[in-house]
């Protein structure tokens, strides 16, 4: 089956089965749309950890061990800013720093978000199209037990600890989505749109707050399946199980996939998990979504496909 | 013999000397002019290479070896930047990039160079007064046989190939001195004026282009001696003897004190020199210039307070 794939990514998870995604599809069949909810300006410099983590794995330079960032980082400057008495909890590698600085100097010569993100991408060999979700800002802030919080300084500076309770995408009700996103969403001839095993509330949501997305989406006849990033009640990295205990959430792929109810038409949850109660609408699948290795990300990716082209087919004959 | 000594200065010579002059007084006993001419904007970092040089020759952060830079540097920004294609002429180390980031993102935020200079010294633990020439913007720029070109694009892109014929600091007729580097100037119990073995066109001049800095050096009863940059008729490091001879002056210590002849009163040749024919107010002094070491550098300092005290003496006795 053929077809144009688009995906909706946040960090780490998400970027480990767009790279599967990569794999599976010839570069003109896919596009990433990636969450920039969590962009912020640090020191001056535009960070843009989600797009970040994608570029890093589509160009085989995130590293393997740590779980974020650039392989064979230094901190040579993180050491020096501690020692002029800089803001240190945001840890700024030395070969990521390359990111921030060429990102930043390019907007600020009035490049768009999209613009920068192509010309790196391209730099780095990456083929395929990585679409940030709009080029307006976009910020994920968090109403906690500490009030109201800019996204980075509850997950990095606070380090999750304050209790979740609410989320906002500052901006996503005006912002544009990003042109070409937007047109990717809309071709006639797209096979799937894939929500990758991203965290529902901060990374996939925000993509969902851009009004033109969302509508895209809802308008589009191509089945619409997401991959579960909980596994066995807990989630692969990040906070999304603590987040949905605290939002009185269950915590699992169920739960995960009755949030995205309306939207979605198929989910995937991991195979070590029991196949949830059926749900109006949402055909479940298993499959091993635990992504070790690049084979891993391979094999999902064909499974997500398949899921996808299995809807079609039932979608047709119904 | 107490009093207020300032020192103007360049880059690498002259922070040895200035890092000499700290050994050899208390720090309030000395203010540190340093030349703003080379700074520039690369990638959106403001970048201040001279502040740089005496702040890590002040704190002991100076590279022994390469001759500029941070000691136990590291590159690894400079590959990632060159993996994505990024504009790779100017080598920023590592940890150096710290005070690129931390400077630029205070100046954003609206502080004067001066105070990001303060805060950073005193982050640092330099206790003596290191003062821009100048809170306002002046730029060096040389005419070449290539034409006008930016100091940064002549000295580093182009590695001083071009030949000389001019230089000038744009801005400078109109920038105010920095209050405090002029109050220094200004004060009753001045003892002297050191101009530091910097290059006297791209380093020296463009301090003294700033015209209330000029003036109150000119108004001054301390005597002004300046040290030589040029030892047998080579230039210790940098471009300062190619420009003399593109200049079509003679490369020697007396070639500099003529260059100086009106503002200074005192000059240090090297001992290894010949004493120069004599210049109408202009004493010669004989001393080792060259400063390999820590205690060169403070034997050098302590050689130039003697010069300038026994000017003093001299004008006492005239």
């Amino acid at each position: 089956m053929t077809g144009h794939v688009v995906a909706l990514c946040g960090g780490v998870g998400g970027a480990k089965l767009a790279h599967g995604l990569t794999m599976a599809l010839p570069p003109d069949e896919l596009s990433i749309i990636v969450n920039t909810g969590d962009d912020f300006t640090h020191l001056g410099l535009h960070i843009a950890p989600d797009l970040d983590s994608v570029i890093y794995a589509l160009a085989g330079l995130s590293d393997p061990v740590r779980g974020w960032g650039r392989r064979d980082e230094t901190w040579t400057f993180m050491h020096a800013l501690q020692g002029m008495g800089g803001e240190n909890w945001f840890r700024l590698g030395d070969g990521d720093l390359a990111m921030h600085v060429e990102r930043s100097w390019r907007l600020a010569q009035g490049a768009k978000m999209s613009e920068v993100t192509a010309h790196l991408c391209q730099q780095l060999g990456i083929a395929v199209r990585v679409l940030p979700m709009s080029d307006d800002p976009v910020r994920t802030r968090v109403l906690t037990s500490d009030g109201w919080l800019d996204f980075q300084e509850y997950f990095v500076h606070r380090q999750c600890r304050p209790v979740v309770r609410e989320f906002e995408f500052a901006g996503a009700e005006t912002a544009r989505a990003q042109p070409a996103a937007l047109a990717a969403l809309e071709r006639r001839d797209l096979r799937a749109i894939v929500i990758c095993p991203s965290n529902p509330f901060v990374s996939v949501e925000p993509i969902l707050a851009v009004p033109e997305i969302r509508a895209a989406i809802g308008r589009s006849d191509a089945p619409v399946v997401a991959v579960t990033p909980i596994i066995g009640g807990k989630a692969i990295k990040g906070p999304a199980a603590k987040m949905m205990l605290e939002l009185g959430l269950d915590v699992s792929g169920a739960a995960v996939a009755r949030r995205y109810a309306g939207i979605i038409d198929g989910f995937v949850i991991d195979e070590t998990d029991s196949i949830p109660q059926p749900l109006p609408d949402i055909t479940f699948f298993g499959a091993a979504t635990l992504m070790n290795s690049t084979d891993d990300r391979l094999r999902l990716a064909h499974a997500v496909l398949h899921a996808a082209d299995t809807l079609r087919g039932i979608s047709a004959v119904a």
